[in-house]
Formats: structure tokens, C-alpha cells, sequence
């Protein structure tokens, strides 16, 4: 399966811009007791595992990822922040190298919306959780992007990155899906919190963090694939992220909003 | 300008459960001080007006609509709550009968969005205002609303609204506005706060008061002047409405976000 948004090194910075922005409004209730075993799949470059690892420094994480390109650029990532409590490995989440309810808690970010069978994966993770244990999903939904001023294009060109993920097998809306699934993959106790992001001209720094350089930057990368797919016409995708850029300029507004849930396994016989 | 909602006993319903589910997402940081003068602009039904004025008891509101049929529901509203610092007034909030600057603090909630020029309505009442006074202002936004299930007819049905309040003058999308709204008003130290509603099968209460009894109920109520208009089919809506409520059942996810914006009129000279 394609990893929609490449491996590049501009996707690489990308992913730490949109870690450092969002930091806070996604990982401040993660918080996990010392002694700890954490499971996080699909760690990617490594730019989601810095904050929630620094922030249980007395928790053991083990972060696997199924590229060792990115690995290689989270092995990095790890070390220039001083975190010590990550081991990186090379899995698959759907055949880990582990034995069933090998850790206490299984932390995702931005991973299910790249998976075919994402329900699939909950339950594999939840095979490699204690009774008790508890999961972290956090996840994004495009289709809760609005903003003002209006632009038909910068929606088509929205859309596009959509269409491709879904191509690649993902779903660039799950974030409204991620109560139904967690039940299907039989969790219990299921709490979704969404983390909306609002940026207006009153918050510059969130403007340019997130409006232009995570979700404008997310959305020119998927130009040359969308242009090859002939999603859209070159002139209409560029009108679209000049409307974007428009709706981060002093008079506009942008709109996106994060999902987070956490859910436990339950204590069965 | 027509009233989108109509004024029927069974919307005043809809108001009403509208308010008692959303009091604390939308009013619970409006407190104004003792001694405050509160102009209310579109008061309707008193629905929004009970909570801002309990919570502030010794603050005086004058509540305005230009509905008498309205405002004498209100009158029962606030007599029926006990409030006894709410003065009710027929008035145009274009011709408002007071002199400059009578008031310390305006408020509106779920009026802005029926107005063709709102821009003006917030320069009237930023003249109603003292220097360094507040408005506090309250709307919802229809582009924000998804789902899941994913239902194109239900979206069909929500765009119906959104056209209809667009031919009365109105904008059922004016949420994500609200900041240059403000700030074309002259209007200074703008903070907007969106308040979103997320509800799934875990909280049963919202999913009944907000998804089917607030939202969906709202839609519904269009049916005929939709029909009527030839936005859409019959059949097409009601699958809309169908869809909606699926969004309400075991599985479904609804998601809404209204938009709260609180700024200060210039100490100018």
C-alpha cells in the first residue's frame, strides 16, 4: 500500500512543522505511569513520538514502523531531542513480532487513515494489549476542513488528496469513524475527544504553522499525483491552494479538526 | 426578511430543547458584572436569553426583537425561569430607541445569521456600546456539520436549509465569518471560540438532544418550504432525514460546530 504523502524530505520537515504545532492540542492528556510497556504503531520519521515518549519519561515505548527510511529519520529524531525510553523496530503492524498482551498500552497517530483494514489493525493491537490495557487513536478528518473565504477550487484540490488516499487504500475521512471502529474491533469504554484547530489572523504563529505549512503544504504535495491521475486541471489545483493561502491571510479563517480516542481492552476470561 | 425557522409552536419546542442542551458548551463563560448594562439584540423566543441572565444576576439585560409574537413567549420564558433582570422590548435592531453608547455590554446569540447585512447590525450595536465595551456573539455554521454514515442525500437536505436562509437575506454558513464580520465592524481584541458538538453512542443525551432533536429537527422543519422552492425531491429528503437519523443511531457519529466570538468596541477618541 502507497503512503499518500511520499517520503521526501519536505514531507519529512512537514511532519516536524505539524508536530510542533499541534503538540500540544493532541498529546497533553497522554500521559503513561512509569514502568510502563507502550506499543506505538507506525511511528513513521518519528515526528509524533518525540512529545507523548518525552512526556512518560519512566514508560518503556517500543515504536515500530514498517520503512526503515523512516525509521532511519526517527532514530534521529529521537536522539536529537535526548529521549531515551524508545526502542525503534522494523514491523508490520499486521504481523508483529510479538506475543499477545505484551504491553500495558498502544498509541497511534496519523496511521489508521493509511490502512485498508483499519479495523484489522485495532484488533491486532488489541491482541498485543494486557486486559485492561488501553489504546490512542488520533487521526484527522479531512472533510472537517472549511474555510473562509470560500474557494470551489481549494475544495477540489482538497478533495484530490482524498480520492488519492482512498486510491492508496486509506480514508482521508475517518476521523468521524473512529467510535464505530473502535467497537467493531471490540474495545470497550471508547472516548473520542475531537481537537478542532481554528486560525485566524489573531494567532499568526497557528496560521502559519497549520493553515499554510501542515494542511496547505499536505495538500500542494499531492499536485504532481493528482495532475498524473488527471484528478484536476493544473490551473484549477493551483487556483485551489491560492484560496487556501487566501484563507490564511489577515482577513480569512481556516478550519480543521483532529480525533482522538482512547478505549480499553476489555478484561475478559 | 423572513424568519428561516418559522415561529410555530413546534419550533419554539426546538428552541427550546436546543437551549437546555447546548447552555453550558455556549454560555458558560458570559458573566457580566453587577451594574452591567446588557443590550440583547434578537432576543426571539427568550431561549438564549435565560441562562446569560441567571448566570449574571446582577447585570440588567434589555432583550429586543422585532417579533411582538416572540417576545411574548419570552416574557413567559423569563417568568417561568424566575429572572426578574431582563427587560423585553419590541425594536428593529436597525433603529434601535436608545442613545449612543447606552450600554456596557451587547449580546447575540442565533441572530446573525438571519440578517443580509450583518456587517451593519454589528457597526449598530458597536454604537450602542460604551468604549471598552464587549460584544458577545453566538452563531452556527450548517459547512460545519458531518457525519457518519456518510449520507448524500442528508447533506442534500442540510444544503436546502443553507439555500432557503441564503434567500431570505441570511447565511447558514456564517460561523467561520465571524472574525472578519468583527473586524469590518471596527470591532478590536477579537477572540472567536468554536464550540463544537461532537456526539456519539456514548453520550445518549446529546445524540437525542442535539443530532435528532436539535439539528435534525431543524432540517426537517424545511421540508415544505424546500419542497415548495423545487430544491429537491420528496423522496430524496426524506432519505435525507433518514440518513441523519442514522447518524443518531448505534454506530453513528454527528459533528457541529457553533461559533462564539467575544470583542471590544475602541476607546477612541
Amino acid at each position: 500500500m502507497a503512503y499518500v504523502h511520499g517520503y521526501g524530505a519536505r514531507e519529512a520537515q512537514r511532519l516536524q512543522d505539524q508536530a510542533s504545532t499541534l503538540a500540544g492540542l493532541l498529546h497533553w492528556d497522554t500521559v503513561y505511569p512509569a514502568g510502563s510497556a507502550v506499543l506505538e504503531a507506525g511511528c513513521g520519521t518519528g515526528a509524533q513520538t518525540v512529545t507523548p515518549a518525552t512526556q512518560s519519561p519512566g514508560a518503556l515505548f517500543t515504536s515500530i514502523d514498517i520503512s526503515d527510511a523512516s525509521l532511519a529519520q526517527a532514530r534521529k529524531a529521537v536522539e536529537a531531542a535526548g529521549v531515551t525510553n524508545v526502542s525503534l523496530d522494523q514491523a508490520d503492524i499486521f504481523k508483529l513480532p510479538f506475543p499477545p498482551q505484551s504491553f500495558n498500552h498502544a498509541f497511534l497517530c496519523f496511521v489508521l487513515e493509511h490502512l485498508s483494514r483499519p479495523q484489522d489493525a485495532l484488533a491486532v493491537l488489541r491482541s498485543m494489549l494486557k486486559p485492561g490495557g488501553s489504546i490512542t487513536v488520533i487521526v484527522g478528518d479531512h472533510g472537517s476542513a472549511y474555510f473562509h473565504p470560500e474557494s470551489a477550487c481549494a475544495r477540489e484540490a482538497i478533495q484530490c488528496q482524498v480520492t488519492l488516499q482512498a486510491r492508496a487504500g486509506g480514508d482521508a475521512l475517518i476521523g468521524r469513524r473512529l467510535y464505530p471502529l473502535l467497537k467493531e474491533a471490540r474495545f470497550e469504554d471508547i472516548r473520542v475527544s475531537p481537537r478542532m484547530v481554528y486560525a485566524d489572523a489573531s494567532k499568526p504563529e497557528l496560521v502559519d504553522g497549520f493553515t499554510r505549512r501542515t494542511f496547505t503544504a499536505m495538500i500542494e504535495a499531492v499536485r504532481e499525483p493528482a495532475l498524473g491521475a488527471g484528478l484536476i486541471e493544473a490551473a484549477r489545483f493551483d487556483e485551489g491552494i491560492t484560496g487556501l493561502h487566501r484563507a490564511a491571510g489577515d482577513d480569512g479563517v481556516f478550519c480543521y479538526t483532529f480525533f482522538k480516542a482512547v478505549a480499553v481492552n476489555p478484561n475478559g476470561l
